[in-house]
């Protein structure tokens, strides 16, 4: 009896000391991994981002110019994403419905300020034909099958959505149109980075139609609390809603709504907008109804749109040297378990526990992924899930078997904890809501450690120049302010936020009277 | 209590035959509707199945030929079948990935037959921007802003895709591939109809890439047989499965697999179809990996699309003279529940009733849509659900609350029951089912009922010219007796069945020998 209990005690050590062991060399091949994947982020932020995109299997540049193919699980995180989205703006009334890629390019020259704003970069559809060449070089345009009236890839669809709501509303009683379109949009970017700026991407694009112009202002603001609600519970990233400068607008509207975020570096990124548009399509394109009193007027318009661009945003607010840190709610996967083991009984019973765990926490509603593959050690696997950014890591060795319990690591803290077997389901449960928050709060604190009050031109600058952030700034309201700021210190108004209060002081540059102060940022 | 008895059976009377009044007018301005509604099916079949499209509010043309806009009502049939398709897909181990919309014209020219296939009908870009004419008129193609390589809006992605692939492949264990990709796609059709064929469609693309021959053709058959699966249990669409003659075969494919369709005006249609490729594209890209013996092979890849098309024969197949008849598997709303009052105060009752019976079935996952609009008369909203295809009206009057029952209508046999209100939900469940059943079993009468087996030519022609339909005839396995057949009666080989038995036979049009019959119809 007592050298049975000896042997145990003994059994029990030298377990505890192979796991221990263990535990560093899968630490040490991790590490060596990591130098070996990327870029560390600190040293040049816009490597590590590339890094980081490439290493983690989300997207890379294609061979046509500005293009990017957006991997499988890359895509898997904009699926989480459109399902979340869509969800959203059907509970606020919208239906889905799709318009035509091509746009005629006379519809550009309709509004004035849009055709500025658009014209200028973007893909045109000049033939409808190929034919073999005659000296046998392939295939060449057809020079016969020139289109009489060229078309352009759509950069947005404001104008050939227009073009239809005109046969769609005649009166008050067609309206409100509360429509979305998810599709790809071409605008010819001559610096590309992938997810930020692509010649092509992909979003989604509401255009609704409005009887007034309060009911039109509504829906703008609506949409920016949508995409507000979106960014800060899905992406776990704090945003500042706004309205835009004259400067910063989309071509056509008349006011642009839009929620900023900061990103580790400092920079801002806009991560979404939401436009009043006004009449000006409506005039564009003659779209007029009857009202309830029998009178003639022009339809009020919105649009708003998110794209792949957020998934950047997504990228560069959360993660580390360690890769991609997803927050559980737009996780691909949301816990992974990875099994340790020297011979194939060992992954037997570990194999059993795996999968009534799997089974356990797929009944919540939470994905789980099993790799027993054979082909990678346990220590890569540790590394690529890192590196991939699932939140909740299970590692099920013999030991554990032995003493029923499982080591669960989350990704957002790397802390580990080992917890007997039976409480993992309650415990991840708990857990990937504790990861969403944390992953908040961690961007919250940045964010507000990041934004600066300040009144004196030399500390702007400073800021910029120095550690970047955003700015909370006084500005004398006129845009010609705002770009010789940008021309100085590459920052520009991301937005003149909905919530500060008037405040009467002097514009940073011009010294001259301003009513209250906006926000400064150099931006994506 | 006998005069009370006397007035509660006369109540009962009035109501009575109010309601037989009602119910009189109603069908008489349901019939009055339908006759503005729709051209009659059997008069002008093209005809009715435009006029459908455009009444139920499915799609339109737009102003860029040969493009559709999508409406919401049918975009959201579009978005039940991706979500069924992409469950499926996910369920046999595929993931979702994005690849550009631009493919370099040279990338054509690479696969012999995919150029022919495919370059005949494109849209080219050849520039990248726009600039405002110096004579005033509106926006022009810069001409300094011409691309060196032309860029063509994918026909398919075959090409572009498999240019990735190289890169992504070095060995075995980079095999199998399993993508599937939810794009636009442009061939410049010169004759389109709404969904049938179109400049512009949606569609799904599965491009998958294989260590051996055995594992492709097993993925070919096993995406053609989840087409079959879709089509027949949530399209209630009975198919055909089987080879393409060469004549029909996708550009750049050894072996064309589809599912072939019959629809109610005789003619075929060809709903899905998965492309074993063999090592022509591996080979038009050099995708080489090692195998597991160390040897250097090309890949083996497959292809399988399903596109918007599928709408038009969910349309033609099941439809009548009334409008649109859907299958509650693919049905947006699949529960209309109609008001029928003269007071608010029976308005209130009733709504009562509807609130509880919709939240019932919503319960079981049942999407209804409760109509207490009071801008439209309950006639007219009966017409219009029926254009609609809504499997299941539910129709509330006063009488009913008096009595509690509703009035349960299905769209497929236009049968009417009441029944007590407490028994809607099971009765709703069973009937969604038995409806889902019996289109396809419908469907399932009609195609075996015009489908012919003939031996000699002048029967051949007869039916084709007549009444139409699929004929299992002996064809002598000759691309020019296909095509000579197609000449002199439209009629192409839609599919050699997987499924007939080797049958010795004489050619219907050569007399020469044949080992089989295949399927011959009049092709959409």
């Amino acid at each position: 009896m007592n050298l049975l209990f000896f042997l145990k005690i003994t059994q029990v050590f030298i377990y505890f000391y192979a796991v221990l062991y263990y535990s560093f060399k899968v630490n040490q091949i991790l590490y060596q991994n990591m130098a070996k994947f990327l870029t560390s982020r600190d040293e040049n932020y816009a490597q590590w981002y590339n890094d980081l995109v490439i290493k983690a299997d989300l997207a890379e540049n294609s061979v046509v110019r500005g293009c990017m193919v957006i991997k499988p699980y890359g895509f898997a995180i904009w699926e989480k994403i459109q399902a979340a989205l869509d969800k959203l703006f059907k509970d606020t009334g919208h239906v889905n419905a799709y318009f035509p890629l091509f746009i005629p390019k006379s519809f550009f020259s309709k509004e004035a300020k849009h055709v500025e704003g658009f014209a200028k970069e973007c893909a045109i559809v000049t033939h409808y034909r190929l034919k073999n060449d005659e000296t046998g070089k392939g295939v060449i345009v057809d020079p016969t099958a020139k289109l009489e009236e060229e078309l352009i890839i759509r950069p947005t669809s404001e104008t050939i959505i227009w073009h239809s709501y005109k046969n769609w509303i005649q009166s008050y009683r067609d309206l409100p149109i509360l429509i979305n379109q998810w599709a790809n949009v071409v605008r010819w970017e001559m610096r590309t980075r992938l997810f930020l700026r692509t010649a092509e991407f992909l979003w989604q694009e509401g255009h609704t139609a409005h009887a007034t112009r309060e009911e039109a202002i509504e829906e703008t603001e609506r949409m920016i609390n949508v995409y507000a609600d979106f960014a800060e519970n899905y992406m776990a990233l704090p945003v500042i809603k706004g309205y835009k400068s004259e400067n910063e607008r989309f071509a056509g509207a008349i006011n642009t709504y839009a929620i900023e975020a900061l990103m580790q570096d400092g920079k801002g990124l806009q991560a979404g907008t939401s436009h009043f548009l006004g009449q000006n399509f409506a005039k564009a394109f003659d779209v007029q109804f009857t009202d309830k009193t029998g009178k003639l007027d022009y339809v009020w318009a919105t649009s708003w749109g998110l794209s792949t661009r957020t998934i950047g945003a997504l990228i560069m607010a959360h993660s580390d040297n360690h890769g991609l840190v997803l927050p559980p709610r737009l996780a691909p996967i949301q816990v992974v378990i990875i099994p340790i083991y020297q011979n194939r009984k060992q992954l037997e019973n570990i194999s059993a526990t795996a999968k009534k765990i799997k089974a356990g926490l797929e009944i919540k509603g939470i994905s789980v992924k099993y790799d027993d593959r054979d082909t990678n050690k346990p220590g890569w696997k540790f590394a690529d899930y890192e590196l991939k950014g699932v939140p909740v890591r299970i590692a099920i060795g013999p030991i554990d078997i032995e003493n029923d319990t499982v080591e669960i690591a989350r990704r957002d803290t790397l802390e580990k904890v080992t917890i007997p077997t039976g409480k993992t389901i309650s415990h991840i449960s708990k857990l990937l809501v504790d990861i969403q928050k944390n992953i908040y709060r961690k961007a919250s604190e940045f964010k507000k450690k990041n934004t600066y009050y300040t009144d004196k031109w030399d500390e702007f600058v400073n800021i910029l120049d120095n550690q970047g952030g955003f700015i909370m700034a006084h500005w004398d309201g006129t845009p010609e302010t705002e770009l010789k700021i940008k021309e100085e210190t590459k920052a520009t108004i991301r937005c003149i936020p909905f919530d500060t209060k008037p405040e009467k002081g002097k514009c940073i540059y011009s010294g001259k009277p301003s009513e209250r102060r906006v926000l400064f940022g150099v931006a994506y």
